[in-house]
């Protein structure tokens, strides 16, 4: 397949996953947002399932490729970016937010039984810890991260981070308000005295 | 229904979420597991929703009672026990542990289309950041826990609870690696230098 028809038909899964969720989501669903046919999807893809481990690796791609742009700045910006980046993740239509929310979190309460999906969420995972750690290190090296242990503290990060996206779906906490509570563990816990104040936290609190 | 009737419908429902998962759960499956009929849980119960939702408030009133159950010890002693209790909560059945994990991220992603379902996320949400807070209050008054926003660490903490909770169903992530985290967190983080050292990390450690 072109790599536009194979866009059109992640652009339609994301869009069908939305309006379904993942348990009621059928090929016809995500054919209904192209313009091919369900025979020409399974032409592609044997079954839904194979369609949906595509898409999390497109997902995937997506995601690193964001995050591996260089900014040109400094570690401590960098950290504080790839933050902002996860907490407040860019969708292709902004009112699916919630919806796009809450079939990732059907899929990872569906990961125990299948390790295809797992392996993906657990790809995701060690992406972020890795990003963070390696701009924890480089912060330290530059003088503008305490001494601290970066393994744990990356994990703790990750951890944090999923959990808001988990209370944003099942109790609609808003992430804003967490993107904040991070931003000021890394002020308070994290800088080094030269860079106090870097982080205009008042600026998130706006978001809220 | 006596107590004692009750509380056998209780632990029916938890056995019963723990093999079938929450979409797949019946009445008959609750029934099967208690020496009552069908027709007896729906003479008590108009559905198998309100049962689930009984049973939320059910785990809600035993959680906090275990909670609230006086330690005699200082703020920062409650605080670490209360780490403890929610990062190794005790099964009926010690290999049910991951099912039931799968089952409440389930009904976590049903939330957003179920209010009832909602409010008792909330309610658990809530009572874990008040508990928080209280011990931090009282830690900071004792000259124990550094001058810190007690609302932005308590939320903080519940809501890596959250993600720990998350990643253990999703990724298989270690609760107890996630455990030694938070209290390297407290210890370096929050404890003022009179509290140095007052938890056993390597102990932790040995949970792996």
């Amino acid at each position: 397949m072109t790599t536009t028809g194979s866009e059109e038909i992640m652009r339609a899964t994301y869009t069908a996953l939305c309006e379904f969720g993942y348990a009621d989501l059928t090929m016809q669903d995500i054919a209904d947002n192209t313009d091919k046919s369900k025979a020409t999807l399974h032409y592609h893809y044997d079954s839904k399932h194979a369609l949906l481990l595509e898409f999390l690796d497109h997902l995937y791609e997506k995601f690193t490729e964001r995050v591996n742009q260089p900014t040109g700045n400094g570690p401590t910006e960098e950290l504080v970016a790839f933050i902002d980046l996860v907490m407040t993740p860019p969708e292709p239509d902004e009112h699916s937010h919630e919806e796009f929310g809450t079939a990732m979190l059907e899929l990872k309460a569906q990961a125990p039984y299948d390790t295809g999906i797992r392996d993906r969420m657990q790809q995701f995972d060690d992406f972020m810890i890795s990003a963070i750690r390696e701009s924890l290190i480089a912060g330290m090296d530059a003088g503008e991260i305490r001494d601290i242990d970066p393994d744990t503290v990356a994990r703790f990060l990750v951890t944090s981070i999923t959990g808001a996206r988990t209370n944003e779906v099942a109790i609609g906490q808003n992430l804003a308000a967490t993107h904040q509570t991070l931003l000021q563990y890394i002020e308070t816990h994290l800088l080094t005295s030269e860079k106090d104040g870097m982080l205009n936290i008042a600026e998130v609190e706006e978001l809220r």
